[in-house]
């Protein structure tokens, strides 16, 4: 599904090194499973889910401090409430359409009561964004038994990224986009720490696009597609999911959280009116294990005064996981003959070209 | 359902007067429906949801203004990043079981997608209390006709309290309760102003319920139960819905939600950790239509230095409200032969008679 | 200047056990100094400065896990944004008059510069509750000796409460009040933990007054003062400040400070729009050295399921320490012949009896 | 003071038309003053106030709606409490060093005492940035009667930036700075609205520089300076303040106010831990009277929907603010033989030139 990454046009976002698969697996525990749902009969649906399971599946009953901030509150995800009260995430996280948010959050407590052995889901997490201009919103396209394929389906490792999971029908910069992943490795004299990043990316027009710096957007030539471009109604949204192995807490992942922000304009975002820009961050260097123990052992955190290099590395993280989600994503036929355009590559490469420093 | 009401008893709160039905829809367009149900096959299921849709139902098209408080946030009330983001109610308001509130707030999508004349609802608002004490939680119980069945039965007059809708499976204080509703009128320089509340009442332990400052729930005398009281595990939430006829603003809201917090106080609730205390306000005095119009004509609004009696008058009528879910409630028998009693009214009298001023 | 204190009545708050002063000295390691300015020449000044130093003074090196809420948010606390983004208390508390917050926000700034060995107060916390009534407005009453000597006296032991320090010029449901502290423990299985608290209350109206339940505002016979009841203006604030010695981190600190609402509840407050109403908790229970030095030790922190009890203690010690300010208060002249009247022991405890269970 | 702006080399951010004089004071109404303090003795002082002035000095008895966002906290900004709490900016705006934003808050509401017909001030909002690398911070170099001639001086037309009021000893990209602004016009079909934008810039590390998306910052030939780079301590800050004519209310208002942030990161910003990153916004189209009335007519406000060109243009005036700080400022020396270069115009545009598009 993922045609190809940005690094292999040469393009490298920022100065930090990347972990091994440059993608949220990076961190140690995190896992990524997808449900593709791509379907013509009786409607046409281009629609998934995207789950990231932390503590390899326990997440359930080993918290993990965490962090929230709505750029643009356009969207939906669950759970924020408990999360913000408690600075933890206790569950999965699902990424998927708008019309299904509440199925998948409801199968996510109903797979927790079944499997109690890896904790309970009292109040899931579960974003969307909305992929209805290429998929029918009518029906159900989704079961409860594929939101349970992507749960079980998580794993470490390389992600697949564009047309897949959640991001099977969005459509970021008025080109076809969906899952795009990152991360970045800090030095520091405690160790070296990963963030990693995914994203759902359905937001922008096409003239805002930048590319490291350089107004891909503007200079394309739309003529090379063929017929007249279909501009989606403006709109979309973006979700970024922030993960690190730093022991940081809750108002660290904050902080990373709306450092997203930065990530986005750097890609041309503006936050515009309906677009849900939700983010959230998550932070395994610490354990929480709340069960009937009263006292939670922690052993570290990490000094507010060395967050710079840790917002730079979600800033480069953000920015690239935009476009890979853009560089991964193939041209995507809709329903009611909509057709939205995969970036072609050379072309991004050639007016990046122009511009690199 | 409803057995009956705290003013029956004698016993009124505060000093303002109530509106004619003494309910939420005392504001002028508020519309209330409820769902109960009650299987013994396959499962034994005590669950449902209430409805609260202003603006006889176009609230999808002629938004209100709207403020959110969380108390505590072990709960779940989707939609609440627009809610903030915009300051505007734009949907009807669910409240349900934890294990449904997804189920339902999909539905309200799909719903406004079929009812387009209606508005549409972006992101609905949903929320939940917890009723797998006496409810199954497993299976699922309620389906898209029954949704639609409270959305279409939404009216004015009367409102069922106790083991209704929402509120079918829910216990406060460790007493059968569910919904509740209370209003207060505010005369004021430049007219009378209505204040209504719908509560789903499911949180505390019975030693801390407070009747109009009656320990109530210290004195009552347990043993006259038939077998040995049945503790639902602690926990629990109350969901608060405050509306108004008022010309306010989304600040004023965010103000009326905050004050829900001293009702529940009156009431003898701490806000416990695992209660979802969650409290939106809406105001449907000015009328916000959005559709392709960039200008809103807004005729008013009232001055901050004026909101004390309306602070009041939120604060009565959330405590009559809970108070009255538990009057109307009707002893339950639930799964796991577990029961949940109706507290009796004669002693309750009996020892507020003790304690009032 | 303590005149007495609510126990010294007879009347206890809530069940749980004190510290050994009843006072937010109990926390290990808090502090607290007042200076106190009652002049007649050239204007009559009844206003001061209260300072709540935790770990010994070296709060400015050693910070401590905080929380912040605004119940009413119709005052000023500065130091907030920071205190807020962090999640830390890095300065001294100070509370003062309205009119010379500033002067002393910038004072506890120049006397870190001056003391660096006692670490930096980058953005000081000082709050302020309005003393204009009795105290001339005009005029600066205060100077940096003065605050500086507030800073220099803070010690541990007995709190005076009352009339001194901040509390100096307030007024609390009519009556003259102040300063007031109180303390609870919390027995767990893994060791005691110490709340304290201490309130500048300057709010209410006399009808309100409520005493462990009892409606004595109401009751009281005001024909007993001599002469004519005066009034002061609608408005007034509270500042509550919680500490503890349990290691919270700043969301459990948060969820104390959000509590003190229902403490407040109790005591008869609504929130009126004029109040004030700002709340801090602090946790001493962890270290947090940021000198240059990005690994922080942490030892452990507390379950968010455990915290039930500590919200009792916040809640119990809050509504004791509003109390003892009124207790401790004596009937103070002021400004303009004003005078606000200390209220009188023996028809408080009068009334009392009449509604204890 | 000024040196020149960045339009006079040339160069237009974005693409929307700017009001007459390219400042905030193309709103109508808004007033600015500065007071510039430049002092050898006793101390080098290099410091200031300036004031934005709403309502043509009537602001605190003609409310304006109003917003605030925080990007990062370390800073102050005092009366944010109470404008969250109403919606409603009510008193000036003060900028100025973080040694001094008490005296000047303070004052502010001194000043409103002694000026009545004007109204009060009752919470004045006073924000800071750091120049204590130029400017010596022992001492007190600003009193009340300059901070009245800043109240004073307050007037339409061009606005000076770069080295004056608060803005004297600001750096920002490691480049002298202070105040900048600039405006943008809205053509809407509801007729032409203004957004004016104010900072006092402190802030960035001189290799994030982007001007216009170009990477000056890392480009620039520093050798040409005389003497070696002298960096100063990383951390300062920036305070944006946005104005418009629009009838917006509250909600929209924190909307502008959060997207400065994407203003910033158009400059290389990426909001530091020690940077304190306060943005607020206020709208001018309703007014809000509120003494002794309850009722307050509003005529009208504007459709989210169509915000869209209200954050393009914020994002613009946000970052050519930024940059005509630079532009404007001019080589300062300070205490203890710092100096602060001014960023050369010609380089600047040199290597604009290269990557425009």
């Amino acid at each position: 599904m993922s045609k190809g990454r940005l690094r292999d046009l040469g393009i490298k976002i920022g100065k930090l090194p990347t972990g091994k698969f440059n993608a949220i697996t990076d961190v140690n525990s995190v896992l990524v499973g997808h449900v593709t749902i791509k379907e013509e009969q009786p409607d046409i649906y281009r629609t998934g889910v995207t789950v990231i399971m932390p503590r390899d599946g326990l997440i359930g009953k080993d918290y993990a401090f965490a962090g929230y901030h709505s750029f643009n509150g356009c969207g939906e995800m669950t759970g924020i409430a408990w999360l913000k009260e408690t600075g933890y995430l206790s569950s999965p996280i699902g990424i998927t359409s708008t019309y299904q948010v509440g199925l998948v959050r409801d199968y996510f407590g109903e797979y927790s009561l079944e499997n109690q052995d890896k904790g309970t889901y009292l109040l899931p997490v579960v974003a969307e964004t909305y992929d209805g201009w290429l998929s029918a919103f009518h029906g159900k396209p989704i079961h409860d038994e594929q939101i349970k394929a992507a749960l079980l389906s998580a794993k470490t490792g390389p992600v697949e990224e564009g047309c897949v999971g959640g991001g099977t029908g969005m459509i970021c910069y008025e080109f076809k986009a969906g899952i795009g992943t990152a991360s970045r490795l800090i030095e520091t004299s405690s160790g070296t720490y990963t963030i990693g990043v995914l994203v759902q990316a359905n937001f922008g027009m096409r003239e805002q696009l930048l590319v490291d710096g350089a107004p891909v957007g503007k200079l394309l030539n739309y003529n090379r597609f063929p017929g007249p471009w279909q501009t989606p109604p403006l709109g979309g949204s973006i979700i970024v999911i922030i993960a690190t192995d730093a022991p940081l807490l809750s108002d660290h992942c904050r902080r990373l959280a709306q450092r997203a922000t930065i990530g986005l304009a750097h890609t041309g975002a503006i936050g515009y009116n309906s677009s849900g820009d939700l983010f959230l961050a998550f932070a395994t260097g610490n354990h929480i294990q709340e069960d009937g123990n009263m006292v939670i052992p922690l052993t570290r955190t990490l000094s507010h005064d060395q967050m710079n290099p840790f917002f730079d590395a979600t800033v480069e993280a953000v920015e690239e996981s935009i476009l890979n989600s853009l560089c991964a994503a193939e041209t995507t036929h809709g329903q009611q003959n909509r057709v939205a355009y995969a970036i072609p590559p050379e072309e991004l490469v050639a007016i990046w070209k122009k511009y690199k420093v």
